[in-house]
Parts: structure tokens; C-alpha cells; sequence
């Protein structure tokens, strides 16, 4: 039970982390720094938060848990802010796409918040940005990687951790840069392909007919495009190496795939899609949907 | 209200075809026509059908109205099978994923037919193929495209229609040519990169911890990697031209993308990320959703 839970970003995972804690029992008090007017006053209504404050430096005073969840390169700025007015004791956690910047981040700028801080990505989310998508269940069944570190104290480490547990997720124990790799190909690639695909039609001289005629399955797919676009930049500045490889990976499936297009070359088409198909109902049946929304 | 209809491969799309048609109470009798011993047995046993043959010819005899539900590249073979066994006014229709080929080897080899062929496609569907996956509700709020064809029956055409509006369709009337463009855009296109993305991901070498930690929105992205390999083929060297064009102006955009990453331009990503999601979101608004399963 944490007396003092100080959530930095109300948005879909702020939010959602707020009110998995507060159901779950384990806040006595739950703060939300904002930024705008319109977050705060949702926020409340919504009893996500039991205070709204626009002050980070301020929010902070008595914590003894913060969550940071606003976008990756706002983090430097708000780490700044706050550093000054943690709690000796304070555990400080956060939610973000991409890990090794942020350790490093930390490592050079603010290593006296090391032994304290716990570096954590919920595998969690959905295209509806803000805190009026915020929902109690969403990391229920979902992964939560903790970024391994021994610099942490072992006791916040198990904290953390059991937290986590305690909102129902699957915690998975990774380094940064095989955290960042796995992400990259499994996310970060699908979103870059989605918001791609989304653009070229949108390019097409009959765009409107297009997106009027596309089926469910289109849109089923293109759903990740509408994501935030702001959380996107952030994650392809900061993970950059990673993407750009997934992509050029991604380019030479495609490429093999248009070449078997080209040639009309029935068996490897046939190859192509029945690996595929396998590969993804196995990797569906192998984790018995414990991720599915 | 028909006497007999036949179903010319009794699949998904057969087999729902079939359930919607005896739901809306508009066939008396419902022939399937089917390859394997499982399908027939399954097609009976689900109600899907009254009669289940193994010889299409034998199927159509005092049919008045066919269905043509195999994969593109068998319907060659298949009308050359029922060609001379169909009855003189018996209607044909297909519920095929590319046109233009179709209609040109009805024109060029059974022209005789032309009268009483409405060639069709339903946009729905899923990724789970066979006649088990069948739904009554399949085409519920769906498109229905029908290609205009000036040598049908001005009746045969006003017929299936007719037919399809009451399954629930929204009927729309194009071109088989500016039908092959739209679905290779909104369709076979995304299709072909989400059996490239999954592929790629097969290939990485920790290959299992990817697909086990792949999130519910990458499941859900790849879902249409998991349809009918047979069936894909077929489109693929059936509306080869298109999809080529599509996929390399895909691939334009995605470089885009990739430049904007390596070079780390902010402000291009954010645009480019901001452009797509307001034209996703745009495009669900203008359409209402019709099509979402």
C-alpha cells in the first residue's frame, strides 16, 4: 500500500495505472500532474485521479510512488523538474516504449535516483490516446517488462515488480537493449508499416473511395495508425537503430514476396503464404492469447 | 424465391452465402458442391445444406441459381465441368476477388453464358477459411460489389441485386477494372505485408520470444496473415499488375518514413504520423462503420 501515488501524464496508461491501483487497493492518495485544464478536469470526473496538479516539482512533495508517463523526450525535462523534490525514499517508475535512452538518461544525468528507479513497459494500450480511454483492466493478462538493473535496490525492484503482479500482469525480467530489439520488430515495424500504408492511400487520386470501400479487415489492420502521433516520434527518435533495421528486415520479406508476384511463380506464393499462416497461428496458439485486448 | 440453388465450393463465403440465403427464406432446396469428403459431411451436419455431391456438373442440373465459390484459378475448369449441364435460364453468379480475369474468360470462352452472369464480390470475409467458419450474418452491412456489365440481362442483374440487398449488402456497381484497383489497395495489399511482416519476424532468431511477446494490436495487425493460402495465390497472379503498383508505391511511402527515422526529422515524423491518423479516423467517420465485423 502506497500512501502517496503521484502519476506524471494522465493518458491512457497514467490513467489506467491510476485506476488499477485505486481498484486494486494498494493507493491511500492518487495525484495527477497535468498539463492541460481539459486532462485535470477529466481526470477528476472521472475518478482517476483524486487531485490534479500542473506542477510535476509540486505533485511530487510526499510521494512515495511516481509513475512517469508522458511521452519519451519529454522525460529529461520532467526528470529535472522533479529531481529536486523527491522524497529520499520515493520509488519512481515509468511506462515508456523504449528503454535503453531513458537508463542511460538516467545513468549520466540523475544516478542518485538509480537505486530507486525501476524501468517498466506495460504491453498494453490501443489507439484511443487520453484519459478518457483510461481503463482499470487494461494490463490485466498483459506483459509488463522490468528493464533488469543492478544498481536498483533489490527491495524496490521486488516492489515494483509485486505491484505490477498485484494489477494482473505478467512480468517479464529483460536488459534494455533486447527489450528495445524485441519491441522494434514485434511494435515499433507494425506501426511504421500501418501509419505507411494508411498514407499511400490517402495519397491515391481517389483516396475517399478508398477508405469508403476498404473493408473490416483493413481497418482492423490500420487500427495502431491512429495511435498517438506525438508517443510515435518520441519512439522512433529514441529507438532509431532498432527501427530502421526492422524495416530494411521487413523490406527484403516484401521484396521476395513482389519478386514471386512478378515472376508469377504459383509455388513460392503458395510457400510464402502457408509459412506465414503457421508461423502466426502457432505464435497465437504458443501464447494462448494472453495479450489479446 | 429460388428452387435450387448450388454452391460451387462450399467454404466461408459458400457456405455463409448459403446460410444467408435460407435465413432470408429465398431457397427451396440448397446443393453443395464439394471436393472433399470432411467439407460435405460438416456442410450437412451444420444445416449449411440440403444435399452435398462431389461432381458439379451432376450439382447444377435444374439449378436456377449458381454460386461460383472456388479460388480464382479452378473457375476455369469448373465452368468448363458445368458449362453444358446448366439449365437454360439458370442465373450464375461468383463471389470472386478479382474481376477482370473473370470476365474476360466468361467473354472469351463461355460467351454464351454472358446473359445470365452477374459477376460479384462480397467485402467480407475473415481469416478463418472453410465452411465450419460460416456465418448467416456474414455480409450483414457489407459491400457488395457488382461489376456493370452491358450484355447481362437487364433482369438477371436487377436479380442478384436483388438477392444480395436482402442478404443485408450494400450493393455497389463498378468496373471490373476500377474494382481490381480499389481491393488492391484497400485489400491484397495489406494482406501482402502482413504475411511479409509475419514472415519476417519467422526468420528472426529468437523467432518464439518475438511471437510470445507480440503484443494483442500485433496479433490483431496480422490477423489477415492467418487467411487462406490458396486463395491468396490465386489473387496474387490474378491481379498481378495491380498489386505490383500498389506495393511499390507502398514501399515509396515507407521510405519516406525511413528517411524521416534516420535522419531524425521531428517534425516530418510528427506530420506524417498526424496526417495518417486524421485520415484513418476521417475515413472510419465517412463510412459509419458499416463494414466492421
Amino acid at each position: 500500500m502506497f500512501n502517496k501515488v503521484v502519476i506524471i501524464g494522465v493518458g491512457l496508461l497514467g490513467g489506467s495505472f491510476a485506476l488499477a491501483v485505486r481498484k486494486a487497493g494498494l493507493a491511500k492518495h492518487i495525484v495527477g500532474a497535468c498539463r492541460s485544464q481539459n486532462t485535470a478536469e477529466q481526470a477528476l470526473a472521472m475518478g482517476v485521479v483524486d487531485e490534479a496538479v500542473f506542477s510535476a516539482a509540486e505533485a511530487v512533495v510526499d510521494a512515495d510512488l511516481v509513475i512517469l508517463a508522458t511521452p519519451m523526450l519529454s522525460l529529461e525535462a520532467v526528470l529535472e523538474e522533479i529531481a529536486p523534490c523527491l522524497p529520499e525514499n520515493c520509488v519512481l517508475s515509468d511506462v515508456g516504449s523504449v528503454k535503453t535512452p531513458l537508463v542511460k538518461l538516467v545513468e549520466t544525468r540523475f544516478p542518485q535516483l538509480l537505486p530507486r528507479f525501476v524501468f517498466a513497459h506495460p504491453i498494453a494500450g490501443g489507439e484511443r490516446a487520453g484519459v478518457a480511454a483510461a481503463r482499470h483492466d487494461l494490463f490485466v493478462d498483459k506483459h509488463l517488462i522490468i528493464t533488469e538493473s543492478q544498481l536498483t535496490d533489490p527491495a524496490v525492484f521486488a516492489a515494483v515488480k509485486q505491484l505490477w503482479q498485484a494489477l494482473g500482469s505478467q512480468v517479464k525480467i529483460m536488459s534494455a537493449a533486447e527489450h528495445d530489439h524485441v519491441f522494434a520488430y514485434t511494435s515499433h515495424l507494425p506501426h511504421m508499416i500501418a501509419y505507411s500504408l494508411v498514407k499511400n492511400l490517402h495519397h491515391q487520386n481517389n483516396s475517399e473511395q478508398l477508405f469508403a470501400l476498404a473493408s473490416a479487415g483493413f481497418y482492423d489492420f490500420t487500427r495502431i495508425a491512429s495511435s498517438d502521433p506525438t508517443m510515435w516520434r518520441d519512439i522512433c527518435l529514441t529507438n532509431r537503430d532498432e527501427i530502421l533495421a526492422s524495416i530494411e528486415q521487413f523490406q527484403e520479406q516484401l521484396r521476395c514476396l513482389t519478386d514471386a508476384i512478378d515472376s508469377s511463380d504459383k509455388e513460392s506464393l503458395e510457400s510464402i503464404f502457408t509459412d506465414a499462416k503457421k508461423a502466426r497461428d502457432e505464435g497465437l496458439i504458443a501464447k494462448s492469447e494472453p495479450n489479446r485486448e
